[in-house]
């Protein structure tokens, strides 16, 4: 069993993040989705484990204090992070672990794993992401413009990341993003084994010829 | 038209390089091989322009004092090289460009160019690659141990490459090869036009809003 591929995924909101993550595990049997450890209370049908790991204020900063997280963040008053363990044990196991986090936690995660691949989602157009934000029918004006807001914001990081993701497509951006996470699978920097067992069986061929 | 991708292929002698190169040219019309400048003559049946651009001594070292070349070399008293004007123009013209070289001839391109995707073929295995030396049934018991010794120098640069390609079965390992030199499309490096265009777009909504 080779080792997984480490993915990070971020985007605009209203790229349709979510939408793609589900269709590519639903579609492929490979991949897992990194769960995060949080210190928010369980909401009505979470479960630990599943939806988040729950951890008191106390264990969250042990495990910061014991570099347990591949990043983590504050927000609204809560820790979220990416538990380092959780992450190696299913890469160990051959997963290709996606973690869908935001640029700060990407750039975090690249600092320490510097061969992790990052995806950057975006619509075709600006004019498309609006779209998708107004049709969801959920979000009020003011949300919109927030979320449109910092999406100009986070722009200035897209080409921090190795690869965009262009959503047009459903169909078509699921299975091209399938093609590029198993593609990193043939990187060198994965298939040093390989690379060494070769070595090795040329010089052997060498000696005894 | 949006501009190519360049790709080098390098490979031990013997991986199949050849092969996977004509497959590639035939099954998919985005690709063109770069004609390399030589100063040796032409050999029967040979075409200018097709086969090589074949250049005098004096022409030659006129474009290496130019910088007319992404790499050149020496073998066996003739000079081979890869004119950047053509390279260039090809890409220009939206053809994805493959250049077959050796591995020194790659790694100055990489210094040129350092977007340029590397890929390197072998085959699954060292007893794999010595079958199919054999295979041929044209090469004299000499020369094979010489192509073997000289693979067991070229593996210590495998890992200076971006990917391996394991030519196993030739028909996907085309069709994995022109995927992964599609992926590249959508490297942010190559997409700089189309994040300016979000980033620009988003602002003016923003302006607007």
């Amino acid at each position: 069993m080779s080792r997984g591929i480490l993915t990070v995924v971020s985007g605009f909101s209203g790229a349709g993040k979510g939408t793609l993550m589900k269709a590519l595990m639903s579609q492929y049997d490979n991949y897992a989705l990194s769960i995060s450890c949080t210190t928010r209370k369980p909401r009505e049908g979470e479960v630990d484990g599943v939806h988040y790991f729950y951890k008191t204020k106390e264990e969250f900063e042990a495990m910061i204090a014991e570099n347990g997280f591949l990043e983590h963040a504050q927000y609204v008053g809560n820790y979220y992070g990416t538990p380092k363990a959780y992450v190696e044990e299913m890469l160990e196991q051959g997963k290709d672990v996606i973690l869908e986090i935001e640029i700060q936690g990407a750039l975090n995660v690249r600092n320490l794993v510097p061969d992790v691949l990052l995806l950057f989602v975006t619509p075709p157009s600006a004019e498309e992401l609006e779209r998708r934000l107004v049709s969801r029918g959920t979000e009020t004006p003011e949300v919109i413009r927030s979320r449109m807001d910092r999406a100009v914001e986070e722009a200035e990081f897209m080409d921090r990341y190795d690869y965009l993701v262009i959503n047009d497509d459903l169909d078509t951006c699921v299975k091209e993003m399938h093609e590029l996470i198993q593609a990193q699978k043939n990187r060198t920097s994965s298939r040093q084994e390989m690379i060494d067992k070769m070595k090795k069986e040329l010089k052997v061929r060498k000696e005894n010829a």
